[in-house]
């Protein structure tokens, strides 16, 4: 695939992915037992007696997931994608056993970087989807990409 | 420990966590296998010659480890910690092999819920360092929390 320069961003520009396999109880329960041990997300009983209503992904579950349908995105920057943060990052809605993720990306804003001349800021929005089209997340990430060489 | 319904929540109050072990490049590149798989993460030569000068741990691993530190540090809301989002995820360093990761955590602002009564609405800042006291994560997350009933 095509690497993408500063340059070759425009806003409004969209991109696409592929989507997840089925998320599995096992592996929302794992990535808790590691980086955020809550009941509802680690144990079916405690979770439907929760304000979820059943076992739920966490957050950063749903974002972990999003970064790797991000970097095998049509996107591709120059240089591999570099984040310095974003200004969102919302979870309207959890992903649940069973959801195949996929996302849609679209540019939000391309500058400049002042303190860098070789690299161009790109703010993107990701908006990640269910297998029924509901979102379950929405980011807004800053990336760094090189400009292309005069 | 005690658990804080949200009228236990005031601005400029201030709470603290444990620490992780410090990082292996082992874990880092695990993390990065599953979620994040870019050479930068995944290949200490490669991550050599590439903006990091030195392996590095994906961004959402650093976020991962932090709602690790968050939801075991003395903040406890009742019910859990029921995150909607945030309005800002900055990384302004990456984190390293070795790195042992620490959170502060300040509240910022404190609201009903419009929507549901029985809910408030808590926004923190949650800055990461590692063992050298430099800032490696920066996020706002904004919390929903029962208020205490009559």
């Amino acid at each position: 695939m095509r690497e993408r320069y500063f340059e070759d961003f425009t806003v409004g520009q969209t991109f696409h992915g592929g989507s997840t396999a089925p998320l599995t109880a096992e592996q929302i329960k794992a990535f808790a037992g590691q980086f955020d041990p809550q009941p509802f997300h680690l144990d079916e009983e405690a979770a439907k007696h929760s304000i979820f209503k059943g076992l739920a992904a966490s957050g950063w579950h749903t974002a972990a997931l999003t970064m790797r349908l991000f970097v095998e995105s049509d996107v591709q920057p120059v240089g591999g994608y570099l984040g310095v943060g974003g200004e969102e990052l919302r979870w309207p809605r959890p992903t649940r056993p069973g959801d195949s993720l996929r996302v849609e990306i679209r540019v939000l804003e391309t500058r400049a970087s002042r303190s860098r001349p070789e690299l161009g800021i790109v703010k993107v929005q990701i908006t990640t989807f269910n297998q029924n089209d509901e979102v379950v997340q929405i980011a807004k990430p800053v990336m760094m990409v090189p400009r292309r060489p005069a």
